[in-house]
């Protein structure tokens, strides 16, 4: 069975999602929409596919799953007609940055039995696959405690912000997510510490751009998240797990495989500097592993249940960060 | 001037700073005073020096400086003595587990104009000197950020854990004066997780073996710590401070400096196993900056006050760990 | 302008080639060739080009550009009948394993006037590009000394070595057009010592599968290679350039970028342990390399004398093993 | 037993084995001599051992073995002097720089049973023995290839040149031993590149700075080493042994252990810049191995033999340099 796709909005994650359509077997692209008709044209002529409204899309009889890559405040309302259209859906994270328009949203997905994937992309990275492999096989042990490291180079726009819902909701879901995925088991409480360093018109959003979380679950496994929204030497994404029998993590990846040696030291090139050039391989990863549970009819590797979760940890750390207090999580979604 | 020394307990550390003495240019070694006859007898053989009782070395015209090495209980009052016998005074960690009776000390030490230098060995490893060089040239801007983690290869025998005061005033504490050395601004808050993963033998003696701590100062700088009573590679030091125009860190040291290559990858050795391999330099750096203080009558890197706010974070630690809370810290000690 | 494409020869390379014109700009796949209706079938299907022979090829108006993935016996005399047909060629390496025979084919070349890229793939890997960059931009001063460490996995099969031309031929040969692209001056004397050491089935193909070479340049500048037929870790790569102010390395390629901790040490996985995924990038950038200089109409950055000159370096290197002698080459090709 | 000692000069070398013998257990320094008054009286006065002439030394009852560090061209005869004088022997090498006259004191050596240590420190590093542990313990298969890096930060003064019998002699006979020993069988040929890239004075001295040579075994086992007198990044000294089964390396220490993460990317601080602080625990461990020799009366782990042999080989490279042909070793010493 070949996979028939449509990409809903043509920016600049709708192309990375286009290309890996048009890359992975078993899929093809068949539509690309978007409001602004040089970006959906520039997509169709690349991938020789349609253009098309969303609600002509939602109406297709030869599209079987779409990629939302639309603005965030549109992702809910399009999964609600996708998957009332019957269409297998990938969403891009977050479903909303209100929790009970999430639970409403999924709510609309059980009862249409839609299959929901939502993109993070981290869980599909070759090398965290590595380190989840290792663990699973046992090299470590039981897990007991991770250090997740994640610094952006530097703060995005301010509009951005202002529509990001913070760094909590922005940024730290993806770690909030590598956690629950590490940890097997969901976090009890969450205690944050969150500040501005870097820029002071952070601070006039109402955002932070410096935040440490500890998590921890009923049986006192702990993860703890470190932050910053700026890192002078690139785009820095380490996996450190610990667990009984030893320990494993994941290296970042630099600009080129070399090292100069000189009067100064032994110097390596800094890391990577773009999220998208970081992780190339897991979007294309994510969108096969989507193929693949649609083609198959089974679960997606992540869910709408995920994307509430790592959301719920996000309000949670920032009401930490804001009263000082552990807060603990229902263990009901 | 030759600094003439005494030490006081001839235990494991006692002859480890018996030898960094006899070693230290500007040093030398009196006397040695252990209540076990063959203990002190050992020591004296090795350096050839006398064997006193305490109350002798408070009262010898010959020794200007004593290393206090006897156990925790003791440190205080044999501090006070020694302060009065105006004697310059090194003592191990923690002057006493009680704030309160740290207080009374102090003020005695401050009475006496005493030189009190107490053993934080970290801040005189060579990797971490050279790691603190690094920042204050400038190499990485502003702080604003710091991991430490900190592992055991396994936890210390029950008995010691009776008496240690608790993982947070036992092991932590090096970690607290760390942070207080690298993130030159006094701690504000401190966040506490902790709980038994290695052991429920330990649960029984009501203390953790697993913590992970936020600090925070006023100006928003964090500091994480994470600690463990197991590693299975060895005994795991490392640093991380990350700064507004990059990062340094201090790494791990290994038994030898080789790699072998194979079908299954690429191993190095596992790290030192023992806190007095791993930090044999730090010892004798630590003396020969004490010994460097009592000859110039300038300051001692590390004093008692140094001590004092290492304990109150523990105490701030574990009252976290165990209500949830963040705990404010005063600013006076 | 877009150059069009035809493949003669749908093998393994065949079909890396083929992938690297259907993903290049500006290049396009028209026609496959191969004796094998099946190989040839299978290419043409998966990126929609006709399936021509060899002569229909050269005699296609369609048909700007040919890449030879044919036997090594074929190659000098496809590579004229496609320079007289007036098409562009890209010819994997060797020419021919005949010096006489790759000088006589370079003259019909010359005469024809034709474009002729060789293909040294080394020379195009993202790493050794950014190894080239650092030396070109004054990172290590003026080169002095190059140390080459090739090993492959494993041996091939006695079939291959028999067609080979010989370890120096087959293999090392990379690493004389390396040494020659880096040391910046044409090589004047080379040493070689050989021997077998991992399976005596080659010493009775007259092979070797360990050997030693020193290259040295009429200034003094040395190059030694070392290779192996044999790594149990996996495909061993790298390259080490020091100059007169500091020196410059590549460094090897593993599975993933991740490492395991336990009581054995500190464990990254094996090697890349193929050379197709080891050079993946390297196959696509020389592609786009020849389609760049076909597009322009400028030199291409490997040619028919680099072929012939890294061959006269594998004759030279194979009679100093068999005399002892250093062998001198003369420095017009 | 105790050992006791005398040195016989008291220059950079004579104070660093004065030191390691006034710190190794069972060994007692008894004795200085040095025609520089000034020289002898530093280190009679730190280590509190007497001043006497060599004669005195060879006369002394109270002497059992002695060091000899004074220049080269007396080591031959003072080995000889102490050799008739019943005392054990630790020499630095060479025993010499012509081989007849090496070969005529290592007789005097035999006939009078004497004990004689050559020192090749390098066998004594703590990462090169563990680099041989390894290989020994079966941790790499069969030993296959060997690649030597040995540079210096910066060459000798023109009058050390002079003296010194010219880069292999002075400089690569270190890395002629260790080929031997870690190749477990002796040299069947050499052949060597030498030439002046650094500095035209050598040039005028009539020896190289920079040489690369290949050593191979009867069975066909290879060793390449690879010399520079110039490193602008530190005293260069590493270790790569490929085998059947697996490969192991030993790496270069640096000045510390930390890594400078901006802008211009990851850098490690330059190597120690000093053979002396780099071998430091090999010149400790050295004297404690010869210690250990005399106190039990066995072989010592380095002898007269192994110096003759590093000669004749660094003789044979110097051959193969002029005359551009493999050298051939005769298999008896």
């Amino acid at each position: 069975m070949t996979v028939r796709f449509a990409i809903l909005g043509a920016g600049r994650i709708g192309q990375v999602h286009a290309r890996a359509v048009a890359a992975t077997m078993g899929a093809k692209l068949v539509a690309i929409a978007d409001p602004l008709a040089e970006a959906a044209r520039k997509v169709a002529d690349q991938y020789g596919c349609d253009i098309r409204t969303i609600d002509a899309i939602a109406d297709s009889a030869d599209v079987d799953a779409v990629v939302i890559c639309t603005p965030t405040d549109t992702h809910a309302d399009l999964i609600e007609q996708c998957a009332r259209a019957g269409k297998a859906i990938f969403c891009e994270k977050p479903v909303d940055l209100d929790v009970a328009r999430v639970k409403a949203c999924l709510k609309v997905v059980d009862a249409t039995n839609a299959t929901l994937m939502v993109g993070f992309q981290r869980r599909f990275d070759p090398d965290f696959m590595a380190l989840k492999r290792a663990i699973d096989g046992g090299a470590i042990g039981d897990v007991e405690m991770i250090t997740l490291t994640s610094r952006d180079p530097g703060a995005p726009p301010a509009d951005y912000i202002k529509r990001s819902g913070g760094i909590f909701r922005d940024m730290t879901i993806h770690d909030f997510d590598v956690a629950r995925w590490l940890l097997g088991e969901e976090i009890a409480t969450v205690q944050a510490s969150a500040s501005v360093l870097t820029d002071p018109a952070i601070k006039v959003l109402g955002d932070y751009d410096s935040v440490n979380i500890i998590l921890t679950t009923a049986s006192g496994k702990q993860c703890t998240i470190t932050n910053s929204r700026r890192a002078s030497y690139g785009y820095d994404q380490r996996i450190e797990v610990h667990g009984s029998k030893g320990s494993v993590r994941a290296e970042n990846h630099r600009e080129a495989n070399i090292e100069i040696a000189n009067a100064s030291g032994y110097t390596r090139p800094p890391l990577l500097n773009f999220f998208m050039s970081r992780y190339t391989a897991a979007y294309a990863n994510e969108i096969a592993a989507f193929v693949d549970a649609v083609a198959k009819g089974g679960a997606t590797p992540t869910t709408g249940h995920d994307g509430l979760r790592a959301l719920e940890l996000a309000d949670a750390a920032l009401q930490s960060a804001q009263t000082g207090h552990a807060i603990r999580l229902s263990d009901k979604a």
